[in-house]
């Protein structure tokens, strides 16, 4: 890995994620500049070694490679739609959080604009960066994610999923949405528990090593997904996954059903179509071709 | 630990995990009677030393302590209501799932019955059995848990819960829920990137890791839950947690969108109450006290 702390750096949102990338980007000595749009934000990067710009095209004009870490895509094309010209012919790595349609017309646009752009997915909660756990996925330009791989690896392990600048976005969006169903699963077998004196707490302490040993399953899951037959052997079937007695036991602790409700349904769908003998994967199908 | 090998034991029903909780007490050395409503399933615990009862009456006869591990509550209501006369005075261990108010319905009926009932949750498929990551939850007699732990524990880590006999079956359920709901949001993220050509295998390579690493936030959310103020600082907020673009990219892939929008409406009745400015947690109150 080639030292390049000679490029040039400059970060556009100084939230707590902005922040925590551009504070590695200065551990590793590159030139820094930052902006935030509102002002306060910097005081702590500026102590470190970074310069504050004044405004977004102060900021850019700066460096070489800009990193948009901005509230969402609006902010994004509110802040750089204006700012075109000065972008031409620089690197704009974008680690907003976009869907992949939206990172897609970034892309598009950026190539009109002649803007060398790689769009940005970050696995990692703020105090994470530059931890090897902090996981931060990109797809678009593979001649920037290869270029400037050793700046992207200062805030994780760097994951290039191809040229379709949407993928990194859709990857991103997949993982946290597993995350955010995990922690509504949680939450709900904690307000089962909680009408009888058991806390939260006591719950959690049972459930984070019981999920962890359960994603153990994805595997088997995956293979039969992707193998598209249903009925190999040694799969739980459909018919003995229904969770009749977790909807009846939720609703007669008096809490909502509707998360359970859900899972409940897609595998319904799939006894409805017959396929009741078959793996509990299968409700795959039921996501993957909605009704 | 004391030796208590020379307890006999009967296991009625043997699915799967009945004849793999029997082959545990086998290995032990204990005297043990197996029986199966449909014949066949005993031949190889005969091979390994088990007797096979003809009738559930026979196998009950055989042996102090009996262990029901039956398809459902109906199955265990429809093999021993017939025997209550030959249950009494023995102890009567049933793992069967069922919800919360069966497990009291059963201890009720073997209390007027002369039975010592303790009732046991398995958070373990058939092949953990015998293994400490294995876990048995119980609740019921604590005479008969601690009589008979060392039985107990032939078949993993056994944890008693109160003499609520709902207890154990009321946990295990929620771990449960946990457990497919997790699935279910698993195989949504599987379902959102299918259509960009990456295989589930791949997705769940990224995501195992991921979800093991986020239930590292449990324990976070329980002690806002239980601490009931869901204004402490350092959380994501509500706000911060809309999953507009999770929904959005999902139905552009043309997938099913119910698995995230239940996680949504969970955000947004307490954006709408007024609470966006608090923690994710929050959604606990979503469910814990529905609309």
């Amino acid at each position: 890995m080639t030292a390049r702390n000679n490029v040039h750096v400059t970060v556009l949102g100084l939230g707590a994620m902005g922040t925590a990338l551009a504070a590695a980007v200065i551990g590793a000595e590159h030139p820094t500049t930052v902006w935030n749009r509102s002002p306060g934000k910097a005081d702590g990067l500026v102590a470190q070694g970074a310069t504050a710009a004044a405004t977004a095209r102060d900021a850019i004009l700066n460096s070489q490679v800009v990193i948009a870490c901005l509230l969402d895509d609006a902010s994004v094309h509110e802040v750089l739609d204006p700012l075109t010209d000065e972008l031409a012919g620089r690197v704009l790595i974008n680690v907003t959080t976009t869907t992949p349609a939206q990172a897609r017309e970034s892309a598009a646009w950026a190539e009109r604009a002649g803007i060398a752009y790689l769009d940005g997915g970050i696995m990692a909660v703020p105090h994470m960066i530059g931890r090897p756990e902090s996981s931060i996925l990109y797809s678009g330009s593979a001649e920037v994610f290869h270029e400037y791989k050793p700046l992207l690896d200062l805030w994780g392990t760097s994951t290039y999923f191809g040229e379709d600048a949407g993928l990194a976005s859709l990857y991103d969006l997949a993982l946290l949405s597993g995350m955010y169903v995990m922690f509504a699963g949680f939450l709900h077998g904690a307000a089962m528990v909680a009408p009888a004196g058991i806390t939260a707490t006591e719950f959690a302490a049972a459930a984070a090593p019981w999920l962890t040993a359960m994603t153990g399953g994805f595997h088997g899951f995956a293979e039969v997904v992707d193998g598209g037959d249903y009925t190999v052997a040694g799969q739980q079937s459909l018919e003995f996954s229904d969770l009749t007695d977790i909807v009846t036991a939720s609703a007669d602790q008096g809490i909502s059903t509707e998360v359970i409700d859900v899972v409940q349904r897609l595998i319904q769908r799939q006894i409805d179509a017959g396929h009741g003998k078959e793996g509990f994967a299968r409700i795959f199908e039921s996501i993957r071709h909605p009704a």
